[in-house]
């Protein structure tokens, strides 16, 4: 796989990038991709190509890429159509190795595009160069320091590498992510795929070694075969998470226009991709829950949870959504029981989901955590409803019935018991080695940001979810996944 | 139904209310019920009862019921079990009119709890009083000012009134909808229903004036018909939303513990539901979506949806999302697309959904709404990618290609663009009278705070969805509930 790894190092960790439509006109494209490549601190050499400036933000311009006075590893290319085809050949002459073409107006429009296309993959393929799009709204390569793409620079760290056929949908990834630490480190807008299709990226991100999870937004792929193949590869290495569009009629007329791929038959795709070891996505909102939840949590040994609700309806939720994701709510051991009877109110539940029936005072949920997580039977726990402080602290704003002295006092204690319970989960799961998931209502209220266990859990590139049964959604992907694994 | 107004308006809108249990502990229920209580402004006289103090808060208090010299409209019983019956019989004698007890510890622990309860509901029933509990975790009327709960004050105007088997998911509702106006007006934590049940509570809903959605969150009920019947009568008048917990065999249990309540078999709950006109959420999220959704837009005639979209991924999911959801993605009336033709960029979709392809000149968002809302074929449209500036501003920040005088300027242009498109969208629905929902993937992202199209839609009540999934979903709840208003 050396040579996969060596096929793409020019497009992800170029040496230095020429840029074909770079301008300072900040209406155009070809602005905004110059100038996050420019900002996001890329450290090699950058060569704008103008035809009509000597320099663009301050980089000297070039009439044309035969003037660059070294070698060029990456082009990228915004300007209109009609140039493309010969930009392209102007770079195989230059010997570029890796090229990306934001231009729209091909294969998604009619056969005529079509037509170009093969004409701008056969350039490409002749000189052997890599060639993403055209129609791709960009790359982004964290560890790189790469960013000619539309969506801003990002921060660095990031282990999750993306191929989509929608740019916009690994905007909506990027956006999410910076939230919560849970960040892309590669990501690739494949366009039209003249050349390199999302079988190629999934493959090599499957090989990658700053690649710890791969995620696919797909519409349809050309060649099915194929595109299995890459998922199956990818799948033995490291999770990868795929959410299909163009499910349904109405979804694969759209994606027609959209990319002008084919959307096959959802049923298959989705059999084909189990079998070959993906985590299917229901949703966006679910594809982010996934990745992140791969990129920041062990794998479970099974499919058996644990649950503990600091409230009676999130556990019962949460119940449901286990068992119809597959997993399995498992009976407490008799000895759990007996020492959960020691510490919690005579009401609790004495069943799985534990709830706490009200009844915590400091220390006890750790203690609890500490229980269900040493059974033998427990492969994972998720915890529902952390994070009370930050509404109890609201509360109490406002009221006449407390000094300010009392408030800061009590708010300060809550604050260290919700932050010792966070870091009492987060070290619990590096010590048994199995996946705790947490979710909290204080996510999407207004409090959120005001949260200790938000704050401790984003800090270590953890997701609080916003509701229970996402939260046991993904641990029911992160079960399918190991289950895949333990099948070799 | 002027009875079924009169015999709950003690419940909802006393003119005094009596605490059994009120104490200056800040660590007890009765503390925080109390607080809640008086810092929520009750209008009326507020008596607190406690053999050991002279005062509760600086109130006066009383060592029992029977020494208040003046009428008792509700009482909120907070004392330990064994003192609950005797408490009630007091309240009884007074003439109390109505009841919360939210002691816990009776039927969900067992045959003898349940014979207590038994008896609570022949003495409350003997005296005409109306019970709610025990187990319950409080009751709120915004209207009525009155909020002896434990999820504190909650601001006035809402017009969504939540009956729930589980106080905490009311305690959810409301910290979403505080984020976005779309506030709970009443609710009640029914708890075991000794007497009063969620049946009795929907019936109420049904006719109540200041209620305009009514929704519960169910995991059992004891009698089926009673139940279906009171949501056929609430549904002929208002939407009402049901999340059922307790779906399956894992969450039956838990549900068993929780509540006592037995759930019922799901397929047949929500056949009969649906039968009698409520609309079902499948989770905790999507019954705030579906519950906004009511409370802020009017209902479309019919399933005809148009979507219009700044991302083309994003309108192949709602695309998906709609069709599984029982809407019809309707063909572009020949006039629209000639129109659309005029004002988008020639690689435009030609089709529904409407993907701008990045083409957005200042006003032609405004106008593609304008000619899809005008098409007699569509009843609803969807606005997918809303809100950019927040996102735009925030990749300018830090860049040394910018003074900042220019992104300043860039800024406020960014965000008067913004707030035009979201208020002529808002503006639209009023006019047309269909409903326009829109998402943005600045929901969740770390930008949401600053979005001028959040910022405009929140103070209107309404919601910006965080996935375009999830808005095509509320229209498809909002249109068949239609169909059932249609059905008539």
């Amino acid at each position: 796989m050396a040579d996969l790894i060596e096929k793409f190092r020019p497009l992800f960790y170029p040496r230095s990038v020429a840029m074909f439509g770079a301008t300072s006109d900040v209406r155009k494209w070809g602005f905004a991709l110059f100038h996050n490549l420019v900002k996001g601190g890329f450290p090699g050499n950058i060569y704008p190509l103008n035809i009509k400036k000597d320099e663009v933000l301050g980089i000297k311009a070039y009439k044309s890429i035969a003037e660059i006075p070294a070698a060029v590893d990456l082009a990228v290319i915004t300007i209109p159509p009609e140039g493309v085809p010969d930009a392209l050949t102007q770079c195989a002459r230059k010997s570029v190795k890796s090229v990306v073409v934001n231009t729209a107006g091909f294969g998604e429009t009619g056969e005529k595009g079509k037509a170009i296309e093969k004409e701008m993959a056969e350039i490409a393929g002749a000189a052997g160069m890599v060639l993403i799009g055209p129609n791709s709204q960009g790359i982004m390569s964290a560890p790189g320091k790469l960013f000619p793409q539309m969506m801003g620079v990002q921060p660095p760290g990031g282990r999750i590498s993306m191929v989509s056929q929608s740019g916009n949908i690994g905007g909506t990834l990027m956006g999410w992510g910076r939230k919560c630490n849970t960040l892309l480190g590669k990501f690739v807008s494949a366009g039209n795929e003249a050349q390199t299709s999302c079988a190629d990226l999934i493959r090599y991100f499957g090989h990658d070694p700053d690649t710890s999870v791969a995620c696919g937004y797909i519409e349809g792929v050309r060649d099915g075969a194929s595109f299995i193949s890459a998922v199956r590869e990818t799948a033995r290495n490291k999770p990868i998470v795929i959410l299909k569009g163009g499910r349904t009629a109405a979804g694969r007329g759209a994606a027609r226009s959209h990319t002008g791929a084919m959307a096959g038959e959802a049923g298959l795709f989705d059999a084909a991709c189990r079998q070959a070891g993906a985590i299917l996505a229901n949703s966006l909102e679910e594809l982010f829950d996934l990745v992140a939840a791969f990129a920041s949590l062990p794998l479970p040994r099974g499919n058996r949870v644990g649950i503990i609700t600091q409230g009676g309806g999130w556990g019962v939720l949460a119940a449901d959504a286990a068992h119809v994701s597959g997993l399995e709510i498992v009976k407490l051991p008799d000895d759990a029981t007996a020492r959960l009877d020691q510490i919690l109110p005579e009401r609790w539940s004495r069943r799985n989901p534990v709830d706490l029936a009200a009844g915590g005072g400091r220390g006890v949920l750790e203690k609890c955590l500490e229980i269900l997580i040493s059974c033998e039977n427990i492969d994972a726990v998720a915890m529902l409803g952390m994070g009370p402080a930050a509404i109890l602290k609201a509360n109490m704003q406002g009221s006449p019935f407390y000094t300010q002295e009392r408030i800061e006092d009590l708010s300060s204690r809550a604050d260290s018991i919700e932050e010792d319970i966070t870091r009492f989960t987060i070290e619990s799961m590096k010590r048994s080695g199995k996946p705790i998931v947490c979710s909290s209502d204080v996510i999407g209220s207004p409090y959120e940001s005001e949260s200790p266990a938000v704050r401790t859990m984003r800090e270590q590139g953890l997701v609080m979810y916003s509701s229970p049964e996402r939260c046991v959604r993904v641990l029911a992907g992160l079960a399918a996944y190991s289950k895949y694994l333990n099948s070799f």
